[in-house]
């Protein structure tokens, strides 16, 4: 099969089918994202040497189970041991014995076939687009804010960070009723999101009060983030931390302790809710769309994702 | 009357005996204890001038209501508005508008007199000694943590810090009931806490495996502790940040986003429970007292703290 590979370098290769194990389904890519986690791994975060990818859409193509045949699926990414203290909690995407699909220890999508156990996989509802469906996986990572906290209808919740984060937890805190403020650098998603009816900032020209929101989200991608989102929190106010990235994280303590700020963390989540949102459309996400390669363009993909500031790329692996 | 002033040098001076305004209580300083946020303010920490110390008993001398002339008092350090949204809420302690004893535009207690509302007075029980009950505001800010949080007995906490605040947090959530052990560097420390029932771990010899605590507290009043805890912290935890340090802290936040740890700072604390530890006895804070030093000699107390490793010296101040 083709598939892209990272050793350092991203190649296409032509390389061996993968063979399912029981419980397992094999499964035909249709449609896979370029997230920014897979540009971090080209840095060399995680130090992931494989096929990279873990957002996609495809078709159950071998199975136990022959109720899964033919089902057009999504996958959730982290693969658990089951038998752990985390498994048993239900929190198996903290099991640390656990690999995730193209990040840690388990080949990812980019290619035209990928193993994942049945228990991971999801049903695409029929309204659901395949490439609305490549969005499952980041929906559910903004979704993941509202499982670790509650944010009561009407919070004040400030986004910093105008990319393809930010622009998925506007829209799911705004549908969950918060009034949110997003704040980035680019006018053309800043207007994305205004059409969305949000609020939006532009950083280079209005500053607004330190200290003035009960909810901040840390979005940026890069460590300048929090500096601006620890500003805008008010005291005992909570600031998410959305972002992964290579390297150091670096701010003002003091203001951390003293107006006793909470720090949370978060990463991915459960795709349910995501999949309920992209079929009632009320996260959009196909004006977030900048191009479609094909596979074998994969270099080229992450290459134009570089130059320009697209928020997504998908690459066009199989057909139905 | 006398006084220890800092305007970047400490000086002992003979200054006019404040005047209190309505509401207020004059309070006669009998001991004060030197805390680390007085040294941080020696160091530049908040650009405070003027009298320093926030950790006192007094007995009041004057005020408009009689029951409280002659007796034995402590007081929170916090002077909020008493008008906006924040101490509408009961969180005086984060008025915007609030002064600070000794810390900000508020003369402090290294000195003969102060004034403070009566609001912010408590009653020191007749079984606390005058020493004890200068420790009430620390104790406070070691209660402050489950304030904010739910510790259930039995959880595994690890306290980064064998200075005072990492010592009193020990005691405190001992008696709470979770499962401490105190991560420290001075063996006669960790001695304290272990003859208190409390595990101790000497930092330079041995290592505990990272991921391993529900809950961590970083405690070491520098920011290297940051780090240390949150390798301790398991995915899902709590790291508690107690520390005030002039500077910046730095930390892989890649850790803190993939392990979903909630990073919390804290603060100072309510009065009334950190004075019912100290009444009965659930919180021991005599082994702490290194020395005792007169009001005149305060810079003295000082350069002793700045080339010991003492864990609390006071200041005597009046007399009962």
């Amino acid at each position: 099969m083709k598939a892209l590979y990272f050793d350092g370098k991203l190649t296409v290769r032509d390389m061996p089918k993968p063979q399912r194990v029981s419980g397992e389904a094999l499964i035909q890519v249709l449609l896979a994202g370029i997230c920014g986690t897979d540009r971090e791994i080209l840095k060399g975060y995680s130090g992931f040497h494989g096929i990279p990818g873990h957002e996609f859409v495809g078709r159950v193509v071998e199975c136990d189970d022959q109720q899964w045949l033919g089902r057009r699926v999504v996958g959730e990414i982290n693969l658990a041991c089951g038998h752990c203290a985390w498994c048993a909690r239900g929190l198996g995407r903290h099991c640390p014995h656990r690999t995730v699909l193209g990040i840690v220890n388990r080949p990812g999508v980019f290619a035209e076939y990928v193993t994942l156990p049945v228990a991971n996989l999801h049903n695409v509802p029929d309204n659901v687009s395949d490439s609305a469906a490549t969005f499952t996986e980041p929906v559910a990572a903004a979704c993941e804010i509202l499982e670790q906290m509650t944010i009561p209808p009407g919070t004040a919740v400030a986004i910093i960070g105008d990319g393809r984060l930010g622009l998925l937890v506007a829209q799911v805190l705004r549908h969950a009723g918060a009034q949110v403020t997003l704040i980035g650098r680019h006018g053309w998603k800043l207007d994305l999101a205004r059409a969305w009816g949000v609020k939006v900032l532009s950083e280079a020209n209005e500053q607004l009060p330190s200290s003035s929101f009960p909810v901040t989200v840390e979005a940026t991608g890069s460590p300048r983030g929090i500096s601006e989102a620890l500003r805008l929190v008010e005291p005992r106010g909570t600031l998410v931390m959305k972002s992964t990235f290579h390297g150091a994280a670096n701010f003002d303590a003091t203001k951390l302790v003293v107006d006793e700020v909470t720090l949370l963390g978060s990463r991915c989540g459960v795709f349910a809710p995501a999949l309920e949102l992209l079929r009632r459309e009320q996260v959009l996400v196909q004006p977030l769309i900048a191009k479609t390669f094909p596979l074998e363009l994969g270099r080229e993909a992450f290459e134009y994702l570089d130059r320009t500031s697209a928020l997504k790329v998908l690459l066009e692996v199989g057909s139905r």
